[in-house]
């Protein structure tokens, strides 16, 4: 269905040069330049930076997603054709913040999941981030903090994640007998997701007047791992509501802060034209974030 | 303690330019050029390549890790001389794949990080690639498949991580009724860390002729993930036997393969050279390792 000069357009794109392209499109590498300066002509832009490798030029970017979003109503359309699957499984492409992730994703997505036969490719990024993977057509939705829609997107609202000061009993006991102060923040480990965690970060500047490099802190990029180590009284640090609320109710973690939390509000951004399928995946998405994420 | 030469040369790798590294250090940009020179002329090599941004030669790559260690040792001293703490926490930075972190790695270093007040700076990667973050001296140890140690640094055997083939009751009773075979697996959506995961392909080609593009596959990168993929029935895919052990005994999750699985050797890669406080770590890591993981 799509036309041979965008295919050979993608596989340099993909391969980083016309003679690797050429050789997975089983085509010689003139065959392949040629395809791609008819549709520069024709579109009356330069796709490719002839650099190595090469890469696409603004007006090449500006292609691709549509490209990806061509190929998805491709792959839907062969597979209404042939009525009945085989190993050819539809693949939907998502960006998603960490802590969604490790929360309310899965279990949302999960009965369109099974009901499609779809496949997920998940791409785990910042949540301020994720929206650069839908720009470039990495990703046909994602989880993202952005509340404005890009051109020939939709953003929908999510609800919001919020996020405690959380840390064991114990470690309370150990860092902060008298409660949080400059001084005990100023010794007792926290933990951040990546060098840069704005939230623990702006926590401090903003409460206690502590700056970077005046706290002591544990790396730790991964949800799960913020968990575990705050569990083991290693440290504490800035977890999702949602992802701690057996442990706060058994007593396994508490609220270091009650007085105090961060809310990030989180959106659903799609494209505007989509297939039926990724249709129905943004609607469980939005349906299955809603029903634990306050609006 | 490090000589000023160093510091400047640092500062220029980390910024990536002479003008913010003076920045960053309060000196004027024509100080730290003729510093880096100096070092250059000394040590007979050039150092850096000044591009945009500016990077380490290979030669001032080599530098690098040593200006780490020697970093550690002076925080140590530090340490020693206050006698007694303060903000400045020691920082240990150390590569882990995410199957190791998701599993013993936090349990193992947990005594030592409780008593010495360090801090881990964890940086989460292939067990195949975390070697590069010991060379390029990002990490000061680092969990790797590589046997044999590079120059300056030693291989200790941490034990043999097991991999199942895992899914639960509900999966294999919809996908593979009759047991594992050649059009199932055709069929069956399997679960791959990210889009090159060399061991579940190879189970699939080796025992059953199956190449790449021949099966379904959703792309989870987390551990965690794949999980709980796996315990909501959407997938199937190779899980550390330590990591399902509870849901393996209750039947949350069963072992599609019982007469197949992948051994892993881990080993725990660290410089010949280090401090006592990263001795105690790495001493931690390979007991923690040596409980759990058979030899």
């Amino acid at each position: 269905m799509l036309d041979s000069r965008f295919i050979a357009f993608e596989a340099v794109v993909r391969e980083g040069s016309f003679e690797q392209a050429a050789r997975s499109l089983s085509l010689t590498q003139s065959a392949v330049s040629q395809r791609i300066r008819q549709l520069e002509s024709d579109l009356g832009q330069v796709l490719l930076m002839r650099t190595k490798p090469v890469r696409p030029t603004p007006a090449g970017r500006r292609l691709l997603p549509y490209l990806s979003q061509m190929r998805l109503l491709q792959t839907e359309a062969d597979r209404a054709l042939q009525s009945g699957g085989g190993s050819g499984a539809m693949r939907l492409s998502v960006g998603v913040n960490a802590d969604s992730f490790a929360t309310w994703f899965w279990p949302a997505v999960a009965p369109v999941v099974a009901q499609e036969g779809v496949v997920l490719d998940c791409v785990l990024d910042d949540q301020d981030h994720t929206h650069a993977l839908l720009a470039s057509g990495e990703v046909l939705g994602c989880v993202s903090t952005r509340r404005e829609p890009m051109r020939g997107c939709v953003a929908l609202r999510l609800g919001v994640m919020r996020y405690r000061c959380i840390g064991s009993e114990a470690f309370r006991r150990r860092h902060f007998p008298r409660g949080l102060s400059r001084s005990a923040l100023g010794r007792a480990p926290a933990i951040v997701f990546g060098r840069h965690d704005d939230m623990h970060e702006a926590f401090l500047l903003h409460h206690f007047g502590l700056d970077k490099g005046q706290f002591p802190y544990h790396v730790v990029p991964s949800s799960e791992g913020f968990v575990a180590v705050a569990s083991a009284g290693l440290g504490y640090g800035f977890i999702p509501e949602l992802q701690v609320a057996t442990q706060l109710a058994d007593g396994g973690l508490i609220d270091l802060a009650p007085d105090k939390h961060e809310d990030v509000t989180l959106f659903w951004h799609h494209w505007e034209v989509q297939s039926p399928v990724m249709t129905k995946l943004c609607g469980a998405i939005v349906e299955g974030a809603g029903k634990v994420l306050p609006r």
